[in-house]
């Protein structure tokens, strides 16, 4: 999907709360600034969100010459994620339907996104898990995503942010792991996470993971090595977490479950959903797994 | 005061807000947008806020061919506070303090911004109204400007908002009116007051009233013309009313107060105030009506 004008303030909160996360001094934050808005205004919005927050945030670490702004972010993401862990587990392993439980949990997790939002406070996160067991959701969808993944013989998995890496651990948990490939962002980018997330929270004991090769917070397939690509075009399967994956791949002709909430206005328009909607779309044509 | 670096995102706010009014078209408000960005990212900081309101909404007007965006916005402010006024008017007659009353509606008028917000709807003006009378306000403060009121020979009372403007109206008829000159814009910027809205609420009818000569949303002297000037070096008080005016003023050494409802952090943090306070800040040298 293109970027829509409505993007721009959530672009200029987040160049606010990226240098903010570094320094203190205003004069920094003034240039930054000033340089992030000459950028915006004269960028293609043609292409999709995720490109330009590329563009801002390399311009950002770059002008704080700090590689990784949201480390500590993802760092505290993730011990409050695997915290969680253990009763969640449980309440999967206790419920009529634990594919559909750890479904639902992975959509909560991503409830742990800096792009859209400021602060994810603890009540944030647990607040949405306690919704997410009784939101409405494409129950269609959700039996649809369950036999494609049972007559799969490999599954992508696009993940998000850090936190959320550990719901998705929880829903992976619930597929056939040996099928499954977790996919990272190439390098640092907002809260996505990276291959230091995934070995954090265990990920990569429990399936094989790979990075995409970028930092652009999304999955662009032209600016992604082949050696992904070829791993993305031979996949029966992909799910991906998050608007950032939604938005750079929502015009794929693949067979796509986006699984994310819906934290914005302009995804919300798009996918013709609600704000705080637990979100499952399908995308592509209906391959339905016949590779 | 100078412009501050939070003040950006409300420029941008303004932008959209403004644009949205006049049209639907994607690709005006896309055009208005990037040439904001672009004059944003270059402008000086040192000057106060309403200074880079100016040249936004200049912008605007220009872009979209349209001398009064807020033209409908400030009418029907204008229309909600004359249809209070009789009940406001009562309730100051039969107040047991009738300026404090007064003088505390007019903060409350003040809650009609569009430069702070995209929209001020009806029950937002009846729930400050409710609020004001039972504010915690600077007592001493009011006590102040009471005492100078009765002293003064001439008082030079800035305007800020349609619709507010009656609130003012309120608060003057409590005031020596014949030595009131009422000050509003001299041309239409976001909703502030023009001499239209002077005329449509009968501001005219009991005071002397004088425009600024600017489409500042605020007092900039140095921009002023010299007949205006001269009638604020002149006067012996000065009732500055809203943000844009302290914001433009705050540094000057003539006796004034502010009177306004603090509606931004940039403001409450100079202001030393919180967020839904009724200020009354005497600003300047405490020449106390000596002139």
């Amino acid at each position: 999907m293109k970027t829509s004008i409505d993007c721009i303030p959530c672009f200029i909160r987040q160049t606010f709360d990226a240098v903010r996360m570094l320094t203190d001094d205003a004069g920094v934050l003034e240039s930054v600034v000033r340089s992030v808005l000459s950028l915006i205004s004269d960028m293609a919005f043609t292409d999709p969100p995720p490109l330009m927050g590329q563009a801002i945030h390399r311009l950002i670490r770059t002008a704080c010459n700090d590689s990784d702004p949201y480390r500590e972010v993802k760092q505290q993401s993730n011990r409050l994620a695997l915290g969680l862990y253990p009763v969640l587990k449980s309440r999967i392993r206790n419920s009529a339907h634990p594919f559909e439980t750890a479904l639902r949990l992975s959509i909560a997790g991503n409830i742990i996104d800096f792009g859209t939002s400021s602060r994810v406070t603890d009540e944030t996160v647990h607040s949405t898990i306690q919704a997410c067991y009784h939101n409405r959701l494409n129950t269609t969808a959700v039996e649809q995503l369950q036999e494609e993944v049972r007559r799969a013989s490999n599954i992508l998995y696009l993940g998000d942010n850090a936190g959320e890496i550990v719901f998705d651990r929880l829903f992976i948990e619930e597929l056939p792991r040996e099928k499954v490939t977790y996919v990272v962002r190439g390098s640092p980018t907002i809260n996505d996470a990276t291959m230091a997330d995934a070995r954090e929270v265990g990920m990569t004991e429990i399936v094989s993971v790979r990075d995409n090769g970028t930092d652009i917070p999304g999955t662009h397939l032209e600016k992604c090595p082949e050696s992904f690509t070829r791993l993305f075009n031979t996949a029966d399967i992909i799910i991906a977490k998050g608007q950032g994956n939604y938005e750079t791949l929502s015009d794929s002709k693949k067979n796509i479950f986006f699984l994310f909430t819906v934290k914005c206005a302009v995804i919300a328009y798009h996918a013709g959903c609600s704000i705080g909607e637990s979100a499952i779309i399908r995308g592509g044509e209906k391959e339905a797994g016949v590779r």
